[in-house]
């Protein structure tokens, strides 16, 4: 298999988390959210040049953290952009060979290992590979009349890594930001290529509000 | 304000939890998951008129839980039918005068007072209220090429009691059963009335996979 990378972006400000500290930094069972999620990446594959995009104004909160906890994971630390996009747009730069590149939320600890093993396999084979599970409630749509039911079982909800061909990536990068490009799939998909879907864990959910620290919280607590 | 229903419907037969019992009688720190339920509705209001639906072949493991648990909140039990939509048609024959009828999950007992009352307000003044929440994750559709990217502001996750008016939702019932009818909305809304979202609460999480027992888990025991 072609060397990996992972592209790892902190770049919240958490200001849904009603907290001072940025979500990523935020303390979960032991230490901040996303030295877990550097670590999933290392203890499925050691050998994975991880990047961290983190906006600069914390370059230095996460140099003090990285000492306190004596966190000796290598990694490299990259200034992120004014959002997801131009963050890894800036972390794209540091990719300088032919390798397989996952694009992770620093935000989402819990990835399991069968989850990055689904992932670049997949990406290996087919290009891209992105990590899903099915809705556990209903759903409607939005519009202009109000909003419409729809088939759940017609959708799933999108995880990371979504894992990508480095040549691919890069092209998909080369198109101008609009917001319409949600994650890096949706602007690989704009480029033409099919995206693959591959199961994800429940697990790996986002830590965006209070109570995703809770059940980050629970599943670790539980996993001991 | 009208008179009030509430029909629970706890119709599985938990194949997704892989436990003998079914999920719904599942203990949740230290009592069924279904007693929660009720009781989250009598706290609102103990004049509700509570309704539950129950496989034939449960009813006699039901009358020993109330009796082991000291179970006291009165309410009736019926007999559930084959699926969701039959077991909410017989529930409705209970509903015997003109009233607000919500129709609840009995896998969702983590619903806040704040959603039942801003589901029996808005269904009091426009017919019929469903809670809801925003997606934490991107989304895709599956179409028969493959998928394809949404965009996630457009659209929400539905939640429960969806709460009518008793003659709209009596009338909604008299249609024949379908399976693209995935909940009491979707009912509704075929005979043309549009759905009135709400604001419902992230803990209101309906209990269908062993993760989802530990969450709530973990929402009890941080209130506690």
């Amino acid at each position: 298999m072609k060397k990996k990378y992972v592209l790892i972006v902190a770049g919240g400000s958490g200001t849904r988390m009603q907290a001072k500290m940025p979500k990523q930094f935020m303390e979960l069972e032991g230490e901040p959210v996303i030295m877990r999620s550097i670590r999933a990446f290392y203890l499925y594959d050691s050998s994975v040049n991880i990047i961290l995009a983190l906006p600069s104004a914390n370059m230095e909160t996460w140099k003090q953290l990285c000492e306190e906890y004596n966190f000796e994971i290598n990694h490299s630390v990259i200034a992120g952009g004014k959002t997801r996009y131009h963050s890894v747009k800036n972390a794209l730069q540091e990719v300088k060979e032919e390798s397989l590149v996952a694009v992770h939320d620093g935000v989402r600890p819990l990835v399991s290992e069968d989850t990055l093993i689904n992932c670049f396999s997949k990406a290996a084979d087919k290009g891209n590979a992105v990590p899903c599970v099915d809705l556990n409630d209903s759903i409607r749509q939005l519009n202009s009349e109000g909003n419409k039911a729809l088939v759940r079982s017609d959708y799933r909800l999108i995880q990371t890594p979504q894992v990508f061909d480095s040549e691919i990536i890069k092209l998909a990068y080369k198109q101008e930001y609009s917001e319409e490009f949600t994650d890096d799939a949706s602007l690989v998909e704009k480029l033409g290529f099919k995206i693959n879907l591959v199961e994800g864990n429940p697990e790996n959910i986002k830590i965006t509000r209070k109570i995703d620290l809770l059940f980050a919280s629970a599943i670790i607590n539980k996993n001991k």
